[in-house]
């Protein structure tokens, strides 16, 4: 049985990033404060059990094209070749199916993680992605790829770390068409940096 | 020393209330789903613990006037005398000041309950509030007031009911204005129904 999950930081006027977002500040004007929890010098006990579930071992990945790298033009556009922003051994270790507008052949890097392009939407990439292994799939992100898992209703769980941080305006996770979707909640824990709910997505 | 909170049942979304509220539907579309943390016939001694919280006696009340009436107009424009839509014995047992924009005398109500009308703002209307007993003050809602709360940066407490359900759109709870409140998570607990989460609010 093949398991669709997604583990998003969110705050807690649900937004994924602030605005304002740049190559520079990718996650927008104030987000980073939101990943406190993981990036905390000592973590919690919480924090760090939550961090390690998120850092699991997947059967595949799949990601917008401004979380591999950003890719917003033609790949000729770029000098010489453009392997994402996750450095040479990215921290995937498995398939990656990265959502894009321009073909490109798969890039293998080190350490087991691939890159590959798809250019026919994230239905899709969803299949591929379950394809491989048990179908054991991460959508990593970012909030346009979360929303379209939702609207097609394909997550089976949804693990969010609620950070106690008000960005006022940003990407939203939600928004009219997520609605669909019933959801339980399975478990909810916290630190002073973060409340991690654990919802089940009932279809 | 005085406190001030809120408690409050929220979309994960952010809503307090669904679209098209009107009097037969308070709450919007969807927006009942909400409370079943609150209403189920047979609660978890989770919910029934926060919901306990919600209704312990506090010295004095703020809400707006939708949530007492709502009064739409002046009180002349009503047919006989307007008392809210509480009931004659309405759950407050102190005095509750209601922000509006039409004068009125207070209304005195059965079990300790009164109505008092303000008319000249937000700050005003908390500071009437916090002078009885000991000042411990719950700002009852709509959105609005809740918002005027976090934007003038009053709140000492927040509890948020989390109820996994997605709205889509309706009334929010947050919004640009109420983001300079900086927020600690004291404690956190869940049930199927709901994520109950208790904030401190750091200014």
């Amino acid at each position: 049985m093949t398991l669709t999950t997604a583990q998003l930081t969110i705050s807690l006027d649900g937004f994924l990033a602030g605005p304002d977002q740049t190559l520079d500040q990718p996650l927008g004007l104030g987000g980073e404060a939101m990943h406190g929890w993981m990036f905390a010098d000592e973590r919690t006990e919480v924090d760090e059990r939550w961090r390690e579930h998120l850092a699991r071992p997947r059967d595949a990945y799949v990601m917008g094209r401004n979380m591999f790298g950003p890719v917003r033009g033609p790949w000729s556009s770029y000098d010489g070749e453009w392997r994402g922003w996750w450095g040479e051994e990215p921290p995937y270790h498995a398939p990656v199916f990265v959502l894009t507008h321009h073909e490109h052949e798969p890039i293998e890097m080190a350490g087991g993680t691939t890159f590959h392009f798809v250019t026919d939407g994230f239905d899709a990439a969803l299949a591929r992605a379950r394809s491989v292994g048990n179908g054991d799939v991460l959508v990593a992100g970012g909030a346009s790829v979360v929303r379209q898992a939702l609207a097609a209703g394909e997550l089976d769980e949804l693990r969010l770390e609620i950070a106690p941080v008000l960005l006022g305006t940003g990407e939203r996770i939600f928004d009219p068409t997520t609605m669909a979707n019933g959801l339980e909640v399975l478990a909810a824990e916290h630190s002073p940096l973060a409340t991690h709910v654990h919802y089940r997505v009932v279809r």
